[in-house]
């Protein structure tokens, strides 16, 4: 029991390694191995790991839902960036730079649907829950996504909204990775969702921190610092900045993103003293640590020592992992 | 038992509408409707209920999962529409043509889990079944796409390649309706694989019936005659004609499909004379036949009456459904 990340990082690497696809047509199942193989640090099937081990079970038998959820954010990650255009994941091309767009939709269809596939492994009580669990996490990381995209031509977002998204997009594939652990290594009903809200949190905390790291992380970073403000993306800090401009009556903060003819260094330093200004960091951080702190007082909660855990969130929320 | 087609797609037709999606957001959720909402025949979902009632199972019982085929169908057609760059599909814009590609791919991957959504209602041990099933057939489903794909930049596709493709792309998915109708209908072991040999089969020949149809289909059809040949499609009667001309040292069907300017109806008369100098629709319809002739001996030697199967064979593959 409560055997380390890294431990249980390496096992599911080697499960994942003999697992890749090795089937015609190469169109289509290229594109899953290329993105599985760009490493990463396997967050999510490592949280289904250590939450089987947390309650005792046999992670051997947690195995085909690691590689479930790896699977499944595979999936997101391929749809994603076709949506987002985005052209570089972990310093290479993304798939569908890589290859094209359309076998990026289908590959990104059949590892989705080879996701459920890891799950029919199961006995058919467990699968029944794993698979009920995956289906609604799915929906929710579908419609955090929308969003998310939605919010790109508003300007009249939310902070609730805004939570409630990161919270579908992010959050609850964390939580659902840690709760499928647990029903596998046989956890109750209460821990199990004790576990879940202390992934739910976290994730939401990671996420807050991720925006204040683009916009403060400074040296912490290996990314260029301000790209969420070129592109008016609507992270916490610029909602609370919207906020504050218009209690303040100050509209220098949407003249700035109404701009669409700008130097780029001029843009992130006008708005970063937008913010320094309403004290936004300072907001934000205590946003996250508000998470961070149910985080904690869920997995307290659990009569269970998981020390694992715990040295996670300050791991991952302070990006040390 | 031996319910009508019409009688139990309007059951279905109820059923749908009593489960379109009302949740937001609405940009992930609105295309669905959409799609669901152009109609159809609703072939899939009705040989499900069909499949049930066959072995005397009670039709509201194979209702979900008559909605996960539909849903399954319809996702594939959102995210095919794409790839293909079709515009339109049943007279309307296709989904991504009507809303944009990023919502068209988000909107089909949640429909593809709803999907197996529906399937969670069974009962543990019957899910389990149903689920294995849809999940081998999806990935059947997308390696016919992907195949299909990558013929279109292939000009030496074998006639077993061909039948492989369809088989995939179209017949699999017929054939697993029946199947998940009759496991919930309580059919046997041999009585589900026989009538899932009628689906295949049957959809082998409406597949090869649909290529005969875009060149010779004359008034039959409502839509443009020829399109198949402009395109270069690799068709069972292309295939036949490309095997012909080889074996005869005749370069002109080649010399048509590497011309990149051309006159559409003169190239469709060309195509054609070639077609019928190979005697390629005789080759095709008796091929056609031959799967018919397959899907019929599997339906008799289920020992039920099955009228409306048999029925079915011809309204489908003759197009008069």
């Amino acid at each position: 029991m409560n055997k380390s990340l890294n431990s249980l990082k390496e096992i599911f690497e080697q499960y994942l390694e003999s697992h890749r696809f090795k089937k015609a047509p190469a169109a289509l199942y290229e594109p899953n191995n290329y993105i599985l193989d760009l490493g990463g640090k396997r967050l999510r099937p490592t949280l289904v790991l250590m939450a089987c081990d947390l309650f005792g079970g046999v992670i051997e038998k947690a195995l085909p839902a690691a590689l479930t959820i790896e699977f499944f954010h595979s999936f997101s990650l391929i749809h994603d960036d076709i949506i987002d255009e985005a052209e570089i994941r972990r310093g290479q091309p993304t798939v569908h730079k890589k290859y094209n767009t359309n076998d990026a939709i289908l590959s990104g269809d059949v590892l989705l649907i080879y996701a459920y596939k890891y799950l029919t492994t199961y006995d058919a009580s467990l699968q029944k829950q794993l698979i009920t669990d995956l289906t609604e996490t799915a929906i929710e990381v579908c419609e955090g996504q929308s969003m998310d995209t939605s919010f790109e031509s508003r300007n009249d977002v939310l902070e609730a909204e805004y939570i409630e998204m990161i919270r579908l997009k992010t959050a609850v594939l964390l939580a659902a990775s840690l709760r499928m652990g647990a029903i596998i290594g046989g956890a109750g009903k209460e821990e199990t969702d004790l576990l879940y809200a202390y992934g739910e949190n976290l994730g939401v905390a990671f996420q807050i921190q991720d925006d204040i790291l683009d916009t403060f992380g400074g040296d912490l970073v290996g990314k260029q610092i301000g790209g969420d403000i070129l592109q008016n993306k609507k992270t916490l800090l610029l909602i609370r900045a919207q906020e504050m401009s218009k209690k303040n009556n100050d509209t220098s903060l949407s003249t700035w993103l109404n701009k669409s003819q700008f130097n780029s260094k001029e843009k992130i330093n006008a708005v970063k003293q937008l913010f320094d200004q309403y004290e936004v960091l300072k907001y934000a951080e205590a946003k996250r640590d508000s998470y961070v702190q149910k985080a904690i007082t869920a997995l307290r909660s659990i009569n269970q020592p998981a020390e694992p855990l715990e040295a996670l969130i300050d791991a991952l929320v302070m990006r040390t992992y």
